[in-house]
C-alpha cells in the first residue's frame, strides 16, 4: 500500500551473501511520530540499543536495516558501526543523525561490514520510491521463504486513514514484547504517548502470542512511524472512540503479520492455534497455550498429524495452570475428543485426525476453571526445522 | 548387582506389544522402607496417585511395573485398574495389598488391560530370583534402546551398604522433582523420614537437572526400598557422617542413571553438559543452564556440531538470570570460544568445533555476576527425534 509521504529502496549491499536484497531503507519526507517496542532479552543487539535511546529523544524519519548480520554480542564496535551506519543514512538523506532508526537480522556475534554499507549508500538514497515496499520486505528476509506485509484502512473522524506494515521472521521466534522485525507507516494524525500505547497493546495480542521454537531473539523490534498527515484531528487520547479505531486497525494488522510469521515458520507445515478457554485468569489461559504450543512433544505430533492429546494434556499439566485434571475438555476445531479429562473414543480419534491433515486448524483446551480465554499460534516441529538449524550458518 | 533379600521377574504380556518384555515385579521378602518422589506435573497418572496415597501409610514389600501404557488421564476406571493389579500381585505373593507400589510408562489415555496383567501374575511371581533385575530394567523400557543400571557400595559404620537402581525415560524428561521411573533397591539399615530426605535431595541432584524434550511426564516416579539387612546401625539423623556417606552413594547412583538416560534420549547423538558458573544464585544458575539445555535451537546447532554460540547467549539472554552481556565468557570444554561477549575469532571457532564432534562435552557460561554454579544434562535434538515422536503411536 502507497501512504503519501513514505519512500523505500532496497540493494544488494553483499553483508553475507552475494546478490540478494540486504539493505533496506524507509523515508519519511517529514519527521514522523515514532513509537518502536523491543525484545526483553537480557542480550540486546547493538541497533535495539540504539534506537532504544533514539526513540527516547522523539521522532524519527528514517529507517536503515540490513539482514544477514543481526549486529548483537559485536561489543563496542558493533554499537559504533550502527551509529556510523545511520550517520552515513542521515548525511545521505541530510537530515539530523537522531531521526534514523536502525534494525539487523541474521547471524549472532558477527560485526556488520560497514565498508559495505558504506558503499551501498548512494544507490540506496536514489532509489526511493513510494512503491518499494514490497523490496524492503524481501531484503529484511532470512530463512523466510515469503515476504510478509499486511495493510488496512479506517476511518477517524471522517479521514481515511491507512497503515502499511511488513515483517520477517521464521526461527528464534518467540517474542517477548516484540519479533523479530516489523515495520509499520501510517499516516494517522496521533501524538506519540498515545501510539506508544496502542503499540504495546497491539503487539501484546499479536507478536506475542505466536511461537515457532520457544527462542526469544536479541533483536526483536517493532517500530511505527506515523507521518500525520491524513486529515485526521490529532489523536491525544488513550481511550476514546476514535482512538479505539485506531487501535483496532494497528492490532488487527500487528496480528496479520504474527500469523504470515508462524505460517513461514522454520520448517513448518502447519498454522495450529491454541486456544484455551475458562481458565481462572488471562495469565492462565495464555501460560497454559503457550506450553502446550511450544512443546516439542506437541508439535512433532502435529507433524506427524497424530492426534496424541495425552502429549497436549501432559504440557497443561505442567504449565503451571489451575484446573482439575478430571474437567478438561479438548476439541480440534469443532471435533470433541477428550471430555472431562478421558478419550472419546476410536470415532472422535478418526475425525480429530481428519483435521490434522488441514494446514490450519484450532485445539481448543477447556479449563472449566474461570471465565478468562487466550490464544497462542505456533507451528509445527519438523524434520525440516532440524535440517534448516543444524545448518543455518555453514 | 544381588542384594540379598530382593527378588526380581518379567515377562511379555502384550499389554501393548507382542513378545516382548512389559510387565516387571520387584520383591523385597521383607516389608521395606520406602520413599518416593513423583511427577509435579498437574495431571498425574493412576500409579502415580497410589503410589503417594500408599507411601503415607508406611513401607512397600512389591513394586509391580508395566510398559505399553501410562494409565494416565484414564479416570476412575483406571484408578480402580491400578488397585486391582496391585491386589492381584498381593494375593499371588501372599502379602498385604498396601504394600504393593505399581508404576506405568507409555501411551497416555488409554486403559491399562487388566485381563492380561492378571494371567501373567502367576508366571512372574513363579520367575522371581535375585539375579532378574536386568529382565526388569528391559521390561520398562519404552523408547529407550538400552536398559539402565547401575549400583554402588559403601561402608556405614563398618558395615558394607549395597545400592542397586534401574530406570528408563527417553523422551517427555523434563523430570520436576522426579523422572519417568526410577526404582532403587538397598540393604542399608535406615528409617522412613531420612530415606526420603536423602531422596529428595539426590533427586534434586540428578533426575531434576536432565532434560531432553523439556517436556514433564504425568508418570515420573522414584521409588526406593531399603530393606535394612546391610548391618548399619540404624540411620535416624539427617546430617551425622554415616547418613552423609549414604546420601552420597545414593546421589551418585541417581546421577548416574540420569545421565544414561540423557545419553540415551529420543535421538541423541550427542551427552552435553551445560554448566554456568559465577551466578548470583543456584536459582540463577540452574535456570540459565536449563533455558539453554531446552533451547531447540541451540540443541539442533549441537546434532548440526555448528558452535553457535550466540544462539547460546540468546537462550542466557531470555533465561531470567541476572548478568551483563559485556561481561560473559564461553567456553566449550577447555576451549575459551567466547570472552567478555565478543567472539575470539576463527582459530578459537574451529577449535570448539573439533569439540562439538565428541559424543560428550561441557559449555560452560562464565556470568561473573556471583559464586554459584549449577550443572543441566541435555541431549542434542535431531531429525531422529522427529521421526520417532511423529510416529509413536503409530
Amino acid at each position: 500500500m502507497i501512504i503519501k509521504g513514505f519512500t523505500y529502496a532496497a540493494v544488494a549491499a553483499g553483508i553475507r551473501k552475494k546478490d540478494r536484497l540486504d539493505l533496506g531503507l524507509i523515508f519519511s519526507e517529514k519527521p514522523a511520530v515514532a513509537a518502536g517496542v523491543f525484545t526483553t532479552n537480557r542480550v540486546k543487539a547493538a541497533p535495539v540499543l540504539l534506537d532504544m535511546e533514539r526513540l527516547e529523544l522523539g521522532g524519527a524519519q528514517a529507517l536503515l536495516v540490513n539482514s544477514g548480520v543481526a549486529n548483537a554480542c559485536t561489543g563496542k564496535i558493533g554499537m559504533q558501526v550502527a551509529r556510523t551506519c545511520t550517520d552515513l543514512a542521515a548525511a545521505a538523506l541530510n537530515i539530523d543523525g537522531n531521526l534514523v532508526q536502525i534494525a539487523s537480522t541474521g547471524v549472532i556475534g558477527e560485526q556488520l561490514p560497514l565498508e559495505k554499507v558504506a558503499a551501498a549508500m548512494d544507490e540506496l538514497v536514489a532509489g526511493l520510491s513510494s512503491s518499494g515496499y514490497d523490496e524492503v520486505a524481501r531484503a529484511i528476509m532470512t530463512t523466510d521463504t515469503v515476504p510478509k506485509t499486511a495493510a488496512r484502512t479506517c476511518s477517524i473522524a471522517g479521514s481515511k486513514v491507512k497503515l502499511f506494515g511488513m515483517a520477517k521472521g521464521a526461527g528464534m521466534i518467540m517474542p517477548d514484547m516484540a519479533t523479530m522485525l516489523c515495520f509499520v507507516m501510517t499516516d494517522a494524525n496521533i501524538n506519540a504517548d498515545i501510539l506508544q500505547q496502542h503499540l504495546a497493546g497491539a503487539v501484546k495480542l499479536s507478536f506475542n502470542r505466536i511461537t515457532v521454537d520457544g527462542d526469544t531473539s536479541t533483536n526483536d523490534t517493532v517500530l511505527v512511524l506515523a507521518n500525520c498527515t491524513s486529515g485526521n484531528p490529532e489523536i491525544t487520547a488513550f481511550d476514546t472512540e476514535e482512538s479505539n479505531v485506531f487501535s483496532a486497525a494497528l492490532t488487527d494488522l500487528l496480528k496479520d503479520l504474527a500469523l504470515q510469521i508462524v505460517a513461514d515458520g522454520e520448517g513448518a507445515t502447519k498454522l495450529v492455534t491454541i486456544k484455551v478457554i475458562n481458565a481462572a485468569s488471562e495469565g492462565d489461559a495464555v501460560q497454559a497455550a503457550r506450553t502446550i504450543a511450544n512443546s516439542a512433544l506437541v508439535k512433532t505430533a502435529f507433524f506427524g498429524e497424530d492426534a496424541n492429546w495425552g502429549r497436549i494434556i501432559a504440557a497443561l499439566g505442567r504449565s503451571g495452570a489451575t484446573f482439575e485434571q478430571h474437567s478438561v475438555d479438548i476439541f480440534f476445531d469443532d471435533v470433541l475428543l477428550v471430555q472431562d479429562g478421558l478419550a472419546l473414543g476410536a470415532a472422535a480419534e478418526a475425525q480429530a485426525t481428519e483435521v490434522l491433515k488441514h494446514k490450519a486448524f484450532t485445539v481448543t483446551v477447556d479449563l472449566k476453571a474461570g471465565q478468562t480465554a487466550g490464544e497462542i499460534y505456533t507451528s509445527d516441529l519438523s524434520i525440516e526445522y532440524i535440517k534448516i538449524n543444524a545448518d543455518y550458518r555453514s
